[in-house]
């Protein structure tokens, strides 16, 4: 069985994020979408909500996964015995992160691939960050978000006003 | 069985193509090493001698198999039943061309994605062009390319002098 | 009254070009799309076919006229009065020639100012070029040309045949 | 009337900006200078600050008036009519945020255009951010900023020394 | 003689700084490695550790000595007289940043050039965040630094832990 | 004596090469401008007339010789004893290339050092190629080129008229 593990800060997940799952989700036996607990960026949802909101707009996907890790990532897909580690790509910026830290992970885990997979071009300008900020001042999200994550950005800028 | 097409001009193949068709070949059941036949770019080696010099150096793997094709690449792999278009990515400027092309092969052939591969990075400054300069000038290839490659190069640029 | 020109090569015209004219028609009183006729890149289509096809895409907006020019293009602006020069982005690779482009220019041409848009992001992937060889191998090009130019294409390549 | 409006953090307002809002004030009948107030930087200077040196700046220019906004800029340039966004662009890394950001503005208010116009190229290593730094260690800013703002950067660090 | 800055944060310093040292060592008569004290960027070591940890690791070339300074790199560098400021470049990302402060630099104080060279393509993806991350999750991280440096790293993650 | 090389094509040598030029000769006790005899790109200039621009334009700089080379250029640095390579970095797209070369370089020749300058920001937008094209459709070209470099350009093209 081909694993492969999508790895991200899911703050919230987007339709750009599900866009690149569906596409794993045919290539691979298995996804499991893996939500980095201990980010350096201070996320807007806890561990649980983002857990709760990648689980609820995967569950379409038959062969996909949620967990949640801490620590190395390689570390992480070598437990799982996954053969891959899925990024999306949609800009030059991208790119270079991207590329430092596929390189560092296979000096690390010589056997794991880091495999990129381009959205569609309709999500380009599409990241967590955009969302959240349109989200703030009250914009609408519904075309950039699944339902449930919607509801959850609702909740979560009410509560703040 | 999953399978994924490797198009190129393989003019020649050389190491830093080697190691993505090692990692596909971990990634899918089979992969097609396809050389475009109808290059606008005039290659130095013929369809034959790149066809000859791809079909030695993928020996080792089992899974893959060589072929050439004229026309559409989504068109090919569809009919071969392909899921994945496997491409290498080393540099900025590849990237954008290669966003370009994978955006437009999706756009003709939903269901085939673009999968992206970044070989190690002692492949980094190498591909076709630079090793066939290096051989036109009498230095020495032997790190770069298979051994058979290493040979037609040779054989080409003696009866060149 | 304000006068920009969009310059191009035009070989042929695009969805994503028109998408460009059309932004230009909204912002400036009068565009003037010229084709360079001495381009050093050897067009498919003639300097008589590519104004044709021009001028059939933009009969809908009634500020938009085509012309063609040699020499420099500065020189061409400032005699028609022009206070800008229009060129769509698309990419990082567009970003450096154009940046070079309108350096130049504006160190000829003070007065003139270069004026980038950036054209649908459903036309990232679109140019002449892929056009042409798509058209080439026999793949559908409706969604990205206008009428006039997919029956020029047809053509085309019907007589290559 | 063609209204354009050019919003930024402005923190301060530099050499660079009052170039492309020269180049701007030639192209639109009126332009509008919009602080963006509630900005995720920490802003070194208020908004009053702010607002002050960009009004002392720009009172050459006839057709150029100085606003401040929260929110949704797309909310704010359809509220004023502007049929223009104005973008200064003088690097790679500028094109790549503008981008997202001229996709994801035209899909929340398709009928305002973002417009990118290149500085000149002895401001290409100018930005807020560079003055504020050499004036905090004491360099001399006369040449990058206008006179209102160089006494203001004086004022500010007279006070914090 | 011929004398260099080499200037940096050094947070800390790693095999691919060394190597860049190693090549400036062989291009200038001497080599100031010089520790940037109040960088913005809130740094994991002290001064005092930055210093110690580089002045270990420089100490097999005879012409390389180590400094720290505050305020203006290029007022620091013509205080020593120095011709060059050394920077390494890895990537695209870096290339842009570095290039506004070089010709930044280059307008200040005219008669010092900045000197870019590339580390071996081994320490493409090398640099001391990715360090700092590593050791923080427990990864070996022999390879990356000197030992020194190692040893600095494993005290400061103990004491955290 | 430290020796730098630096290698062009020189399609005519402009005013950016001649400040990369004046730079190096600042930085090295003897600095080789060595033309590519056999480039690929078909000179407008015979090896002799590129050579003849040259020769007229380092004059004033007593350390500067001028030479041509065949073949590879780590081969003719290290028959030289030159200790370096001297490249001009304008642009991304120039970095890409350049890197590519400079590790290539390195692995073939690991004592010589590949060393970046960078011109002036006012030659940013200048290169041969943009020389030569608006040489021919008559441009004023004598703020980009040493005065024997407009005289060669001003006979060439006064032939071909």
């Amino acid at each position: 069985m081909k694993i492969a593990v999508y790895p991200g800060t899911f703050d919230p997940i987007t339709n750009g994020h599900l866009d690149v799952i569906k596409r794993a989700a045919e290539l691979f036996d298995r996804v499991i979408v893996v939500i980095a607990r201990n980010s350096a960026k201070r996320p807007l949802f806890t561990d649980a909500e983002r857990r709760r909101m990648v689980a609820d707009s995967v569950r379409p996907f038959r062969n996909v996964t949620v967990d949640a890790f801490d620590g190395m990532l390689v570390s992480y897909a070598t437990r799982k015995k996954a053969i891959a580690i899925i990024r999306g790509l949609r800009a030059v910026s991208d790119f270079e992160y991207e590329f430092q830290m596929a390189l560092m992970n296979r000096k690390l885990a010589g056997d794991v691939s880091t495999v990129f997979l381009m959205p569609h071009e309709k999500y380009t300008y599409l990241n967590s960050s955009i969302v959240r900020e349109l989200a703030a001042v009250g914009g609408d999200i519904t075309d950039f978000v699944p339902p449930s994550v919607a509801r959850f950005l609702a909740r979560k800028f009410k509560k703040k006003a």
